[in-house]
């Protein structure tokens, strides 16, 4: 593996998620592969999860974790080509980019989708100029279209909970005061779509997804159909796809939260989010705080997760 | 010692004194303790000398320390119950908190007094939550009420330079443009608590402390009757705590600072104060960088106290 | 080697020079020098290649690097003498500056002049005061009038690309929409009087640097002339040191930017900038990507200068 930009590029899913086990199990068992091994973590946006998970498995492994957070300490980058810099822009990412490469051994990025154009979003502008230029191993911590760190550690979540061979497992949409990127969704069903789960999406109309990332993948825009019998459920807000209402908040819709009367439809089903999540708008307090919510031992399988990965790129260096 | 939140946790002072002594005089003696540990630094405030001295006892101990600024590049944290979170606020910190504790083997918190309100400052609501959902051992960086790594700092100077058995030490109010907690002066009064000085508090009216840390120290409302044979000089600004002027600055009398003139009523007292201090507002320039002033090495006791702290810690794992 | 702001410091260029390749080739071979060494790095001021750059070359030395933002969770710093402090800086650099010395080993420092006054840049009133109070060794990470690392950086690299044994090296000012400061230029100036190079400095009427900085250099206002014939094109915008306009922008003249054109006038030179750098202000796309440019691994060698002066620092603890 010589990048990580999407849950794909793990290959094998039950080797991978083998990996992962020992990993979790031996969590210092692997420091010689990354002693004087240096890792950046590039933040063009906030993050909690990421930001710890990945420097607690950098950490495990012997690393030395380094973090950057562009836009508090460092310089505005100009992304643009051609342009004249005589504005608020100190640096061209073409120059802060394999500025970064020459510095470390790999390099973590953050850059979520900006909703300015969709297809710049789609093209995953930032991150692939970091690919291109780095000269050194580029994984994605969230890019614009893809969080492959977050969905690994869904699936070791349900791994580690599933009782039945093949489980159904519901993503639904739920309402947000924000518009907010379709990373996390769209690598979830690229997930689902390496295992044997029994997956449905279920989403209002106007907010379906990206039909390369969907793919063959059950769609519903009635919730209640989709919950019925559910294992788990994961919820999540995206903004629209849609181009004309690509990255706008069009619905508000209350009735798509998850409380306790829609958790009842399901099969008594487990609760998944990646986190952050706003309370009682997404889920409802008594489901996120109650005996079946995983967001806890879902947010500590990224540690999990992200050391994983970190581990194959030290091998493949 | 399970969570460190209070100086009275020391438990015996003496025997704390002679750790703190063992670990100045041998500070990378215990590095197999920390090694593999992860310290999480969380703060939700300014911090300078926190901030450098526990990554500095971490290090010293050989564990790893993770700084994490919550106002910078984390997410803006829910902290009431029940609020349907549709505002500024990305997450809560009922999900940050065992989230953070996932990451790490100990987490210290930095939550000052917002002054709000009396009760939730009193009742410590950010650390006790901490405390109840982190799952980890969780130290104070300061919080609401306390600030017990740099009382016992304080002490530690104090006996370093201290010429006799009781040693007069006076805590003095002193002016500051802006409202302060009383966390300093509160932990300061537990910890005179601990010993057998002459201990005696001495601020204006209206500047009473709240009477569950006064307990039964002299309070005298005459600065200068109580400086009168002082061997230790303790200066602090806090804003009153009184429930109709609490939080509020209501006294700016300039009459108060801690000037050489004052100091010669003193029986040659050293100076001391917590840091960061405004300079001829608390102390005029004269005092503070006179030969009795103790506040630099006051402030490098800071990575003692705290890594004796971490170690007690570290051992109760 | 006590503390390091200038590079003629360094001594004997070409033994500082033979290190610098020793470092280059053995990143890792000094680990037991720098082990439970802690490098305190303070940046007043905005940095991308030094902040990531002293980092790896501390680690790199198995040094522990502690990254201090001051504005960004710590506290405003008074730097007066003199001063009631009642407005919104809650620290006095005399007190901070020492309680720093005395949580590290060696503290470096990033210091900006501030254009309010020539004199208290050229003084270097923040540096002088880390070298007076803080206890320990300072070294520059840019300072008012300096920029050491960058210039050591900066002939590790002409040095590795030299065809000749008496290259010719042009320094020309370039156009940049905001004032900068004369550190680099100066810097480079004082470098390249340690070396025997045929090197000339080009800039606008106006834009002569300081005397005391000049020396005996060859000036000329006619950039064209200066480039004819040159080996290395050294580009850097500066804002004026003369009194009367001292850093203002006074000239914005894009007859100044170093293009495809203008490096025809040259002998096939190698293209140098410290970055970051404006494009189309200061060097067109066409020059800054093409196959003469160095600023990648003139940047990457920012890690050998800072590994070597740390190195040297280590060594005279």
């Amino acid at each position: 593996m010589k990048h990580f930009t999407s849950i794909k590029q793990l290959g094998d899913l039950k080797e991978a998620l083998a990996e992962a086990a020992y990993v979790k199990a031996n969590p210092f068992a692997d420091q010689a592969l990354g002693r004087n091994k240096t890792v950046l973590l590039v933040f063009f946006n906030n993050s909690l999860r990421t930001r710890l998970s990945t420097q607690k498995a950098a950490l495990n492994l012997g690393m030395n974790p380094i973090v950057l957070d562009i836009n508090q300490g460092a310089w505005k980058l100009e992304t643009g080509r051609g342009v004249v810099m005589d504005g608020d822009k100190s640096e061209h990412i073409l120059e802060a980019i394999p500025v970064m490469g020459s510095m470390c051994d790999m390099i973590g990025v953050r850059s979520f989708a900006r909703f300015e154009s969709r297809d710049d979003d789609y093209n995953e502008v930032i991150l692939n100029q970091f690919i291109q230029y780095a000269g050194k191993p580029v994984f994605s911590m969230e890019a614009a279209t893809r969080h492959p760190l977050q969905t690994f550690a869904d699936i070791i979540t349900i791994e580690e909970h599933k009782t039945k061979a093949r489980p159904k497992v519901v993503m639904t949409w739920a309402p947000h005061p924000k518009a907010l990127p379709q990373a996390v969704p769209n690598s979830f069903i690229e997930g689902m779509s390496m295992t044997d789960y029994d997956f449905v999406i279920a989403n209002p109309e106007g907010y379906d997804l990206a039909p390369e990332f969907v793919g063959n993948a059950k769609v519903t825009h009635n919730q209640d159909e989709a919950l019925a019998g559910a294992d788990f459920v994961y919820a999540k807000n995206w903004a629209p796809y849609r181009e004309d209402i690509y990255g706008k908040v069009v619905n508000y819709d209350m009735g798509w939260t998850v409380t306790a009367q829609k958790m009842a439809l399901t099969n008594d089903a487990f609760f998944l989010h990646c986190l952050p999540v706003r309370r009682n708008m997404i889920v409802s307090d008594e489901v996120i705080e109650g005996p079946r919510s995983l967001v806890i031992p879902e947010a500590a399988n990224r540690v999990v997760s992200a050391q994983t990965v970190l581990k194959r790129l030290l091998q493949a260096l």
